[in-house]
């Protein structure tokens, strides 16, 4: 990696588009010379707080959507077969996230992508405390110290401002991207982002 | 133009995204080898019925959309000021597209082009009747009897029939392409729509 600032990576792990961009990004980070900062956020209490609903739960919108996640995914070249219960609250994986990022982002990266594939090529339900435990398991991580931080209010307070951060840095959806400030919604926006950083802005 | 059925292109008069396809359309015509349908539509109906609101009036998204407007145009080299008067409801223009249209097909697409053009270079309110039959008067179209079109009840049904087809096909946004059956919605979606054709679907 050479050259600016990261590029702030934001996804719900319930997203279709967020998992596609996940298996794209590397690829991105190494065309752009810019780090990747994976910032898992919860797309639930923003659209609360914004009177959002979810995708596939909006007339019509929800019917194209649900057609062209699997398209999308075949476009891109990525495995994708949609889960049986989706979409899925995902508050125990965001913790999970960034309980094992604080000891170590790498370790954490790829616990976002084990999660990421048991969701959408698996099709288990990570919106279950359990499987995100065991998940993590499977990369090493000590599932008993797991288990514990899933309920510590520490580990609750460092999402919730994760959550509030991205809210007010005015991210709406998966995923989203923020390089020199600018901000890029949607996996069809990444060769405007790539473009934006080889020109620096136009 | 060789090749298969023509590419039903959907845009309302109001929208910047389906300005800037609007400017784009030829050329995307000229390399999949399929005419391109112009379809105007009003979104104003099926946010409606959708339960949807105005992209800028949705909060956080809207914020995105004023500044990825212009930063759209940029990037796909087309020009675009924002009118003062954002957005703006579009029934007269559509009426006027549609009268013109079963006169004339392409004249009423250089009326498309001169309204947008008028709405979105020089800022002009095309949600004024009397705007639109001045522009249309400046493309050689009779202003009489126009005006007298803009208020007849069989042109009012051509253009509710216009909208409820669009709805029953799911067009929930602009612009929207539907070719051969295949759903694609926005602007940057075109490089996948190009492609699908090229390979058949995938």
């Amino acid at each position: 990696m050479s050259g600016g600032a990261p590029v702030d990576f934001y996804f719900e792990f319930s997203s279709p588009y967020g998992y596609i961009a996940s298996q794209l990004v590397d690829e991105v980070s190494g065309r752009i010379g810019r780090e990747m900062r994976w910032r898992p956020f919860l797309l639930g209490p923003i659209f609360k707080a914004t009177g959002q609903a979810p995708l596939v739960d909006i007339p019509l919108k929800g019917d194209y959507s649900r057609r062209d996640f699997e398209r999308s995914a075949r476009y891109h070249g990525v495995k994708l077969a949609m889960p049986p219960k989706f979409p899925v609250g995902t508050v125990a994986a965001v913790r999970a996230f960034y309980w094992v990022h604080d000891l170590d982002a790498a370790q954490a990266r790829r616990l976002a992508k084990s999660l990421y594939a048991a969701y959408f090529v698996h099709g288990r339900d990570i919106g279950a405390p359990e499987v995100v435990v065991e998940i993590a398991g499977s990369e090493g991580i000590d599932t008993a110290a797991l288990q514990a931080a899933l309920a510590d209010a520490v580990v609750k307070e460092r999402v919730k401002g994760e959550v509030d951060q991205a809210m007010a840095r005015g991210v709406f959806g998966s995923p989203y991207f923020v390089v020199d400030g600018e901000p890029f919604w949607g996996c069809d926006r990444i060769p405007m982002l790539e473009e934006w950083v080889a020109r620096g802005g136009w």
